[in-house]
């Protein structure tokens, strides 16, 4: 029996979820798993490990401190988030799943 | 503009494709995209990096050489590869893509 990365998706319009999918040292696999969340206002991820991400399902705004826009993400989309480079969550669709695979790495 | 993962597949029908989506000291992270292409005779994989894959679209039998049947593989099946367990592609269907996402990592 396989693990599958789509099995187990939560119920729509609960809490956003994380499950770590591999950790080792400087390593860690995560599946993320929104519906409707969004970063609180004025909250930045500031973080200091790398982190590449794609979203494998869904849709979302992912904003930089140093953009002035929202970058808006789909399916497939890939983001690699240098150590410290401040980001928030503006949106993903409610009633849906969005889900992300994310690799966060010591840099 | 974002980088998508599964952007600019290559032809059906052409060799097997190895594209770098991110390299790190001690860690890269590969999309691979197969169609019909399986390991030679004989031949299995002995890395000294762990290898952390998950299939994002098609299918394959991936066969460990230390079980007696390939495990097929579909859609979101995640497989964690310890480094030095020899492994072999038995199948990937021909006619269609399946894509890879491989997470190698120093162990």
């Amino acid at each position: 029996m396989n693990s599958n990365f789509f099995a187990d998706l939560p119920a729509l319009g609960g809490d956003e979820q994380f499950r770590e999918l591999l950790a080792r040292p400087g390593l860690r696999i995560e599946r993320i798993v929104s519906s409707g969340q969004c970063s609180l206002p004025g909250f930045w991820y500031d973080q200091a490990d790398g982190e590449w991400v794609v979203v494998l399902q869904g849709e979302a705004k992912l904003r930089f401190a140093d953009e002035m826009e929202a970058r808006h993400l789909r399916a497939g989309d890939i983001l690699d988030i240098a150590p410290r480079r401040r980001h928030r969550i503006d949106w993903t669709p409610a009633g849906q799943h969005t889900v992300w695979l994310a690799v966060f790495y010591r840099p």
